[in-house]
């Protein structure tokens, strides 16, 4: 096994309302020297749903998404709001991004986004036996909810508004999980 | 389908060497506006690579990573360099990180990392026919190059260090294109 390299120190290099960079100087345990660059958390991290309206049918949404300056097909998701656990985070973002809530939450795993440079984690929650449910929340348009069936995963690979890696692989490890194939 | 919002007015929040933070106004269909912020991209973008070194072996890699403060074992990924197509950019990786190259690449997936804040895409490309060729790269100290049974992929989803969701999906995706059920 490696041995891990020694943070010599760590500064702030820009900050902005939502995104915050920090610069990080490391020595490998060979001698070698670096310093890299880091965006650090806003919060708690983020939760993904993937909500089963039945065995085999997930509800995506639809929704504006400016980094790629078009809309995306992919899990409800958003930010932990502070003081909040994960579930509690999972079952408001269902209700106000899906307009349901959940008698049943399990969580599928945590996932990075890119942990070379970013400490972001998102938890992804399954969220089963479902009811109408709504909260109003923060969306400057309603998102379009969109059912599809796991059995159907292939295809919805095929479109090209569906591009989330954590998304898509969310939808996978919820489908070896249903199917007994995989333990969370 | 929704109307997209129009993109008022951009401007650079931040920047440092590697990440440049922009806000954006935006005003919805419906009139109501917001400014959202994004990290702007680096460059051309991203590769990641599934390299097969038989049917069923893929060649995963363990590289620190200073956004977790610990090592992960995902697979072999890097900047696609000015000037350079995808596929060159995945042979220089494949080389620099794994020592091997490839007589024969196909595009998997483009993927994103967070749609709603990230402009960031990554080519996911699948190495086969693979051949020792070693590059030197500009990695702080060596990779240790895990080779892994795509059969055992649940279990890999079970270490601790495995966390990267694009990782992840891009090791479904080439299970079920290399099974025959999927078509890339």
């Amino acid at each position: 096994m490696s041995v891990p390299p020694r943070i010599l120190a760590t500064r702030l290099a820009s900050s902005t309302p939502f995104l915050r960079v920090e610069k990080v100087d490391l020595e490998f345990s060979n001698g070698e020297r670096r310093t890299f660059e880091r965006l650090l958390p806003s919060g708690p991290g983020a939760v993904m749903i993937v909500p089963m309206l039945d065995a085999d049918t997930v509800l995506l949404v639809r929704e504006y998404a400016v980094g790629v300056e078009r809309y995306e097909l992919g899990l409800p998701k958003g930010r932990i709001e502070a003081g909040e656990s994960v579930e509690q985070g999972a079952e408001r973002e269902l209700r106000e991004e899906v307009g349901y809530g959940a008698h049943r939450l399990r969580r599928l795993a945590a996932l990075t986004l890119s942990p070379a440079y970013m400490t972001h984690c998102t938890h992804v929650m399954l969220a089963e036996d479902l009811y109408p449910a709504r909260l109003p929340g923060d969306e400057p348009e309603p998102l379009q909810v969109v059912p599809w069936r796991l059995a159907d995963l292939h295809t919805l690979l095929g479109r090209e508004d569906v591009s989330e890696g954590r998304s898509i692989a969310a939808l996978f490890m919820a489908r070896e999980v249903l199917a007994g194939r995989l333990t969370p």
